[in-house]
């Protein structure tokens, strides 16, 4: 052991990491516990501990929790790979593949808790300290958390691993917290891959979360946290990544990827920032604002919706209609300024049949300031119907349907409404006054210029 | 040890990293040196080292000097915890308190400079080399440096522990370098963070910064930087984030929170980016470009101004009067475009009385161009004056007043102020006619549409 | 060894890594695929390795050839020097330098390729599998890759330092692959730094990637990846970042600096985009939008546009003159949004004579967006014209040019420029009805307001 306080899981003297990985930092974070038993021993005495997790296959039958500040779970690989790939592939196929389960520092998560038990229950790694001071700079990195499979959720599509549920979490954070870490990380096939309550400071940045049933919640109420750099992508029931009752929150540079009924969903979220993404989603609802979400900014993101093309999961959606919002506005004094969104599909998909899309629906509060968004809709070039490509195709299927955009026609939308609850905000050189559907009276407008004007 | 080239401060064999991991790390530098002599040997003969730091409590006693290329000191843990709340709260409380210092791989600076010895004198870790190539490559990664305590300051306030002055600083790079990195690592009870003279392409990102007297500066002259995803905070006296004589810095998707005199303060700075940021203040000169600061590009960023709080810090603040401009812009053809600008204070705290409050506040110079920003101005929700509240409370008294948003009032302010110094200015949709003071005949205008036009 | 899935490439029993890196890894992977032959073993049975490289010179005469998934390779530095300053300083100066190479964990290629055998035959890292699954999380961290030397052209120049050329790649991906991380890694002296072909989310973040013919290149088809928050800069004759037939690549808080041909340059890329940038060049073609790029996002970012200061270097550039555009954009449906574009030039060298640049050039496509750019065109200061001042003062030389603003004057240029063969553009507020060349007819457009309007 390198110092006292390193640890190896695979050297630990008690229990067996292959078995169950859960167990062994347990009884590491007694040992700190034991160790570091003192408040203030010459001005210090509890600096925490790293646990290492080296590459390999690890399950996790016991929950590991954690109430120690400074503890950092490193691993030396990511591991990420489609399982939803893998699972969507027929038996005969797989017998050629050269692996078929994430690898990297992975964790196998065994734990099968009841529904009844709630989120907690299902986590792998819980992190719940009361008093004081809030449980402080607890990191995870590199390392992979691997729900495996998803279970059937009793709708009688026998479709059990698209189903994103199997009450599993990767990460549970259940009290107040300050300067936590979670980096670089890899999360797959859990029905919730981060859930952080009460965050101060918190970074979650340059992970992999991705064919999750949600991807990263900031629950509770918190401020002053980083979504940053990351590759996300929930599953059509959840959200990529959700927040509420947040402040100062900075949403930045995140690649987020179908499927996730939402790339963004605030609730009561305020004063803070969603910069410099890329977001594409299959359904509308892309980015939403709900229960009065107040003076946040949207800009410099890139929106891209266009419909399902992979066959697996072409029957499969969010439930909302395209007059709903490509991003739905509950709120006041937000800003959404040089954003270009593409929404590109074939008029035969628009629901309900006919209707004309509307891409910024704001749908209530006052004082939103809406500029220099480039909105660009289009109708989809048909793709082939893709039964006679084979699933393991995903990759080369959604490629082909993003570059196919040659001689796509440009498709009728509401590039912004503002409902009548909604007054006082202003719209500029985001759309043309067709285009543009609101109130003037009490709402300002200026249209982008058309030619020859 | 793993390698010739790998050390451990608490294998090494000449003295004591607990009492003085400054002698250690000095020590080590000798022994690379010494085994690294010449200067070219079959292409190659001077590939650096890496100093490993484990999580545990390290006194330095001595500064660490560094004269060495590609040196990289790397812990296990940022170990950040809030010591202002700390030391805010009753001793009473502190004895139920988990644990009262910060962690990880934590140094702790025993360093007592005198003031006349200067900045430098005080540092922890000073690097400084003379000749040529410039050092580079020297990295800092994932440790903690604790100055521990603040002193008094001779104010008579009797309140050493919220003075942000010790003499202290972290990291102090005093002459010509290339390519260094800053990252992952927190820095707490300094009062200088981080100190780069003369950088190129130097690195800050994803550190944790904060309850620092001033917390990132760039001083000399020096170019091609970036400061990126840390988290920062200053004192009410210094700087979060500042720079001197620098081009071409990039200052990206920091979460920079109070107190902080500035969030953001450059001094002759060209042709640099400050862009996607979070920056929350407690004053008036949130983003300051003094000293004819020219071409720099400020979008995307979101700004908060609001009033300090928590009880314990109500009676500081940086000295300037709501007239100075939330933003004062000392330069030329500086471009601030797609900022949301949120501004709430109760009017009872508004400085000088009665006055108007000025946002962004063009001071000299001509050029700039000041387009799409979205201010949005409102009286504050009254909180409880917190008399009542613990001090520990601190996390949840910020919180409540961020979300507070409900029913404030809007505020009347002077979105942008053109001073007559200055020509020659653009100022598009960042307010209406009133709310936009400039002359109009020497500087271009267009308001942002009302209502009903 | 920690584990039995983690290696150190100096404890290896086969093969010696100062002299073949490359055939010592490659022994290490066939370990890997001898312990981990069957495909699912316990729901696992492929998790990986990590090998770890110690800081040290290491000869690559081998080509590593990676064909398993889950495999990070780890340096502990990034070793980045100037090579080009080293190699453009008179052997006398040399004689008292501490250090001529770059350091940390440096890999020092030998791979001498003929030309003829193509990119993949000079690569020191070559990653290629076929079959299914694509070979997933791969990584590279944190090492140095360097390739000495360039090369003779045959220009008859005698400055083979200079020519950018060697053959030589630091990593080659030649087949479809999936959550590569390529982060920390220093790139130097190399023809071609990372070429990727048909790349899944792909993450290449906080590397330093400079000195290279091509930085990075992504080619074939791919989606979804992620170029953040590099430092990254080619020579004349190359590309710093290039992709092809990409579709959603977020192109984030990169820091690009000279020379580069060009700092992006993208072929048939769709719907990505290029946000939060700080690039800076010598020369037009800063930015190319080649074969139909459509639906992309260029915002936030810092353009800048000087002349080469360096003296060695004044005698190269990428050919391009001045009509060429800065940036230039053959495409549809493109948004260029809130950028800030500096281009500063002595009246001396504009190319051809006495032509009036052109900054934004719109060849071809339709329904481009551009809005609230802010130009700036000036003459340069002239500087002293560098004979006098050593070669080795690159640094002094390059921040003087960039600081010294102060008395330039404005210089006369075409801010847009839209083709005759594009149509249904929409260029708002970057320019006025002079700098701004386009038939009105077909395009919209808004000019900058003036004072006194």
């Amino acid at each position: 052991m390198v110092s006292e306080n390193c640890y190896d899981v695979t050297k630990y003297p008690t229990g067996n990491p292959r078995e169950d990985i859960g167990a062994v930092i347990n009884n590491i974070i007694a040992d700190i516990k034991n160790r570091q038993a003192v408040v203030d021993v010459n001005d210090g005495g509890k600096p925490g501990s790293v646990i290492y997790i080296p590459p390999g296959d690890y399950r996790l039958v016991t929950q590991v929790v954690i109430d120690v500040s400074y503890l950092k779970i490193v691993g030396s690989g990511h591991g990420f790979t489609s399982s939803s790939i893998r699972f969507n592939t027929p038996v005969g196929e797989l017998a050629h593949w050269h692996e078929v389960w994430p690898g990297g520092s992975r964790i196998l998560v065994d734990i099968s808790p009841e529904a009844a038990d709630g989120e907690a229950a299902g986590a792998a790694f819980y992190v719940k300290r009361n008093g004081n001071p809030r449980i402080s700079s607890v990191e995870f990195a590199d390392f992979c958390i691997d729900g495996l499979h998803f279970i059937d959720d009793g709708s009688g599509q026998d479709d059990a691993e698209n189903t994103y549920r199997n009450g599993k979490t990767g990460i549970y954070v259940g009290s107040a917290n300050d300067s936590f870490r979670i980096t670089g990380m890899g999360l797959i096939y859990l029905e919730h891959g981060v859930t952080v309550h009460d965050a101060d400071a918190l970074a979650i940045d340059n992970n992999f979360i991705a064919e999750c049933g949600n991807c990263i919640e900031l629950k509770g109420m918190g401020q002053a946290s980083r979504i940053a750099n990351n590759f996300v992508g929930a599953g059509y029931r959840g959200h990529s990544i959700y927040a509420e009752n947040y402040a100062g929150i900075l949403v930045s540079s995140n690649n987020v990827f179908p499927r996730g009924a939402s790339s963004v969903h605030f609730s009561g979220v305020v004063r803070s920032s969603v910069t410099g993404n890329r977001f594409h989603s299959f359904y509308p609802g892309m980015l939403v604002f709900a229960a009065n979400c107040c003076e946040n900014l949207v800009s410099s993101n890139h929106f891209l919706r266009d419909r399902e093309p992979w066959a697996p999961m072409q029957k499969y959606d969010n439930g909302l209609d395209d007059l709903f919002g490509l991003l739905q506005i509950d709120g006041s004094n937000n800003s959404l300024i040089a954003n270009h969104i593409s929404h590109t599909i074939d008029t035969q998909y628009i629901k309900p049949p006919a209707a004309k899309p509307v891409i910024i629906n704001v749908v209530s509060g006052s004082g939103n300031y809406i500029a220099n968004n480039h909105i660009v809709a289009t109708t989809e070039i048909p793709q082939k119907d893709g039964s006679d490509t084979p699933n393991s195709a995903c990759f080369s299927t959604q490629v082909s349907a993003l570059l196919s955009i040659g001689n796509s026609t440009s498709l009728d939308v509401t590039t912004v409404l503002v409902q009548k609850a909604s007054v006082r905000n202003t719209v500029l050189d985001s759309g043309n006054a067709e285009q543009v559907v609101m109130d003037r009276t009490v709402n300002a407008f200026r249209g982008t210029p058309a030619p020859g004007q």
